[in-house]
């Protein structure tokens, strides 16, 4: 029987142990930016990204380690954009998952500048070109590059700053899902997927599940902020409703689980099971 | 007869043209952010990285135009650097090329994003597949990654933080010279040639000419910042002397020039005489 917590693990073992490797050295110089980005990158969250963008290239038919620099990828990038995410400048928080932020441990210069490496280590995994062969770098890095740049993830940040600022409305917050998570979300799928040459329907089916995915994350998320507080009627909970998020978020989790049908069973079982996850977790 | 300033010219209003199409439209979602990513981009300085992307297809025996989404991936790498060297909590700086900098006019939080989506825009740039074929977009991304990241131009930037701060050696300018500078133009050179399919002592030479000139033109910015001030005893000419950087900045232009022998004549000129201008240049 499959269990899912056992699956994350162990993909998330994989993972941990190659970004390990792939990270600088910590001595290494400048001693204190390959500290600060070692800090930000460990001890990491759940490390769902690249656990799915490996799930991708088993689901699409390939073997998971030839996809495992694009997971990395994903992951170094998800990690900037927390880093510059918390800086005084935009969110200003001074903990992260239990300890002080990394600009808070190492300035606001060293955390920038950390932020800026790894958004580049990011894209040096993503091209890695060992083995040289079939691996399409090219594509990879394209995917990764929409995610991550003014029509992805940074677009969805700067939306995400002026709404708290600001009136919002339902299509801002759309807006905001889509491009701030669920385009990362997409591309950890599709980068895991091309990877390996998927065939385009299986292509096509995981892009699908990982939209639905990130947007049904997002809600998820946002819900577990709020707990049993009233929303802030001008947030995201406040435009839906509690009853409203919850339902948005099972029918995305119901279309990302439909998407999978034509995927083989084995490939289809832990992604089916992941997303169920999302919206049943409790952290 | 070559004319430098025809040369230039010419070459820069291709970069100019392909950057406005490259950047997405300024009334483009988010509007703020693309606004302040042209604003960063626009209008330019010299161009020179680009440019020198440029030459080396050509000297490397290709077509500067399979070069052109390289070039542009340099030249936007390196104004996402100056977006945020400039931020308060680096060089701290209101003015560049006689405008308010990018977060004066946009905020800080905005000249962040700004940067960070630049950096994107240059991978996604580097790492264009069309045309598809024979263009190997892996190992151009793996240069411009490698000459961006934490052993590169943004190591660079922290140990220059760190130097301002303290105590400097000649051990610690070289350093920075050859990574916060260096780094990029032998980046632009050998993407310039690998875009085309650079035979390896063509690659070779174009790697130690783009070397050479990058720390001659880092010594002449110097040279041209201090101008007929006295330099700061901590500062790189307070470690070289005025004349003994004149005649490092000399030294490197002519290993630059020699590192050229190889190359056919109509590619060799054009870098020669940039190597030359570099350090005869009033600004």
């Amino acid at each position: 029987m499959f269990e899912l917590n056992v699956y994350l693990e162990e993909k998330r073992r994989v993972v941990d142990a190659a970004l390990e490797e792939a990270l600088p050295a910590p001595g290494r110089r400048p001693a204190i930016l390959h500290e600060a980005m070692r800090y930000a990158v460990f001890p990491g969250g759940k490390r769902l990204r690249p656990v799915l963008c490996l799930a991708a290239a088993e689901a699409a038919g390939g073997r998971a380690d030839s996809a495992l620099p694009a997971a990395l990828a994903v992951e170094l990038l998800h990690t900037y954009t927390l880093v510059h995410d918390d800086l005084p400048c935009m969110d200003d928080d001074a903990m992260r998952r239990g300890r002080p932020t990394c600009h808070v441990r190492y300035g606001i210069a060293n955390a920038v500048l950390a932020g800026d490496a790894l958004q580049a280590l990011a894209f040096e995994l993503a091209a890695r070109t060992d083995p040289p062969a079939p691996y399409p770098a090219g594509r990879v890095v394209s995917e990764l590059a929409r995610a991550a740049g003014s029509l992805g993830v940074v677009g969805g940040q700067v939306e995400d700053i002026a709404f708290e600022d600001g009136q919002g409305n339902a299509e801002t917050v759309a807006f905001i899902h889509r491009h701030k998570t669920a385009d990362l979300f997409r591309a950890a799928l599709r980068m895991g997927a091309i990877a390996v040459g998927s065939p385009a329907e299986r292509l096509e089916a995981l892009t699908v599940y990982g939209d639905n995915l990130g947007l049904a994350f997002q809600i998820a998320d946002d819900l577990l902020d709020a707990g049993d507080l009233k929303p802030d009627p001008m947030s995201c909970l406040g435009i839906y409703g509690l009853a409203g998020a919850r339902e948005r978020a099972t029918q995305h989790v119901d279309r990302a689980v439909a998407a999978l049908e034509g995927l083989p069973p084995e490939g289809a079982e832990p992604l089916a099971a992941v997303a169920r996850y999302v919206v049943e977790r409790k952290h």
